[in-house]
């Protein structure tokens, strides 16, 4: 069970999570949970960190940082011990939860089960402080911002875990944002694959690290709310699973968006071999990122259109990375806009079904919604569309994927 | 170097703090620095356990309350590499600084040198989190309030450091209090056995644990403030040392009060042999720590009058344990007073010095103060008197023994 920091903002949510652990105990399961750091608390401990030095050392960022979650270990020790339950906390040094030196982004490399495994069998629940490990150098380790989902889904792997239940603010993983698609159905099931599409694509409800670590280690992570209550060994929210374990694939499981988005457009740069390097190379050494690419075929022959995207907060970096290399790129005009949405359907089912596209494509244009880049993989087709018409665009190729709420 | 709470209130004084480190560094000096949590944090962290559970589990306690002092650690490392300064930051569990088992109130049993000294001799300033260890169970231990003092000293005695400054809100230990006494003086030496009686009479420069470990270890120990500037190198505070390093002893070296008295006086009892046993057992019984204690021989030769001091915060229930036993005490009334307190003249002079109690009796008596109760040690001399005249004493005593300032 793992617990992130809202659902242990004050000592009334501890609380509350303590009952929700001793009613699976209780069922006679045998649980670890792994805790975040009381919401708010990180952000300040950062602040300070940061108001010291923006360029601090990131193994004092880790001291600091990581205590958070040690303190969310404690008082959940003690709130399930005020229940009567045997529990136990452990900082990742103690486990030990041993990861690379890379400190405040640091990855899991092992993790010690044997005093784990003794306690858990003796009736013990292990608190884990989530987000936390120990580096070769014997010093804290912490695993970068949202680590604690990636704790979880790693210690659910090392103790063979049947479940790894991340409890959150919403109940679910939904075929679309219910806050824009009121038809929007909260799924039962989901791949790791278009979990992680969703994911990268900014429905944020799993952190993307421990989406990867979940597929490569084969465990179900079930999405749920610690804000409602349901019966134990029930699973009232949405279960990422191997795609064996769906049988009924749907073709289109939702439909993400993205609003990070901008859009940057290069007129009549010559078409001719090494353009593309030359364009992106500064932007990589400028370490922006760049996701969609599309290049038009001129009119005269020997000069393109070349289009690509990047975040919007890299967008003016990126404007004044390509203007200093004009001359030499040779473009005519450069077209920055920030006003552009991604928007993608998902779904492992599209790879043995045709069309899927097509509808796509018919739906945006029948809504009178023109794309102005398209992008895909196996499981997902992603464009990008004027902002003004994302919500149009959500509940139209909502319906039409025939993804609505009875 | 040690810092406590209000020193390293904010981020503001925590980078006041480093540049008082770095004076000493660039004086040539290596350093070990101790930090207490940022003042309040310890207070918040304690309730947080205290709301969860009024009688809960001391190694979880230990595990939330020893964060304040690990965020102190990382942020003064961070504070102190932003002035250029090598610095690093030590956990309990990293030195290992190791404790025995007694979670919230551990007692250091040995510290790891090799690491540090050899980070001292490359120049690296160690950061040591206060107030915590390390136990045989391999958690985290806490050395109850104020253990950042005997952090400290400990350290010193382990490193063999010339000497331990221990940076408070107050610039030095006092002859007496300057808030009452105005002509009261600061002390430039004071012996560890003087400073011992100060610290348990209420004078709470220092805890009283750290004095005896200091005295123990023969460590050199300085008060001083971290709010006012001295040259490195320089002693600006009170130095308190062995009896051997003092030349010039004073007779009496300072006044201390407490105002933390209540006095009980039961009247009438038994004078008969088993009668103080039968009194101070069930007393002892409920935890409550008896002081002061006189006898007063009776008229009629067959009782007695017996008074003794308590705390205040125990007086009610003193009254009420001794109430139930009063049929088997055999006393006829019991007198319980609040408004009393204690006054000590202190000084390792007195014991080669007649006359000391005697100047002490006759200035009071000049007054017009009556001595309620007397009771004395080696280098102290108490009286329990009114409150109404603690000032007046305090003041008559400060001028008799010669301590007043120029």
């Amino acid at each position: 069970m793992k617990f992130g920091g809202t659902s242990v903002a004050d000592i009334e949510r501890i609380k509350n999570v303590a009952r929700r652990v001793k009613k699976e105990i209780d069922a006679g399961n045998q649980v670890a949970v792994v805790v975040s750091a009381m919401s708010g608390v990180t952000n300040q401990l950062v602040a300070w960190v940061n108001q010291l030095s923006p360029l601090h050392d990131a193994r004092e960022y880790d001291t600091v940082v990581a205590t958070g979650e040690q303190v969310t270990s404690g008082l959940l020790a003690v709130a399930l011990q005020e229940l009567g339950v045997n529990a136990r906390s452990w900082q990742g040094w103690q486990i030990a939860l041993k990861t690379d030196g890379v400190h405040g982004k640091a990855r899991i490399q092992q993790i010690d089960r044997d005093e784990l495994d003794r306690r858990l069998n003796d009736g013990q629940v292990a608190v884990v402080a989530g987000f936390q490990g120990i580096g070769p150098d014997n010093r804290v380790t912490t695993l970068g911002r949202g680590g604690s989902d990636t704790s979880a889904v790693a210690l659910a792997a090392a103790l063979n875990a049947e479940r790894c239940d991340i409890y959150t603010d919403v109940d679910g993983v939904y075929t679309c944002d219910p806050r824009i698609v009121s038809k929007a159905r909260k799924l039962s099931k989901i791949t790791y694959e278009e979990m992680l599409e969703m994911a990268s694509l900014g429905a944020k409800v799993l952190q993307t690290r421990s989406v990867e670590m979940a597929m490569n280690h084969r465990v179900r992570v079930q999405v749920l709310s610690s804000f409602v209550d349901a019966p134990p060994n029930s699973v009232p929210g949405t279960l990422v699973v191997d795609e064996d374990e769906i049988v009924e694939k749907e073709v289109v499981s939702g439909i993400a968006y993205s609003r990070d988005e901008a859009k940057i457009t290069l007129t009549r740069v010559s078409d001719k071999p090494g353009v593309a390097a030359a364009i992106f190379g500064p932007l990589a050494d400028a370490s922006i990122n760049v996701d969609m690419i599309v290049q038009n075929v001129s009119e005269d022959g020997r000069t393109t259109d070349l289009t690509f995207t990047v975040t919007r907060a890299d967008l003016e970096r990126a404007v004044s990375v390509l203007k200093k290399e004009a001359k030499s790129l040779g473009f005519q005009e450069i077209k920055p806009d920030a006003k552009v949405v991604k928007v993608s359907v998902i779904g492992v089912g599209m790879r043995s079904h045709a069309g899927v596209a097509l509808t796509m494509f018919r739906t945006l244009a029948e809504k009178g919604i023109n794309i102005e880049v398209i992008s895909t993989s196996e499981i997902k087709i992603s464009v990008l569309i004027d902002e003004q018409y994302l919500e149009l665009a959500l509940r139209a190729l909502h319906t039409a994927y025939g993804l609505d709420a009875a």
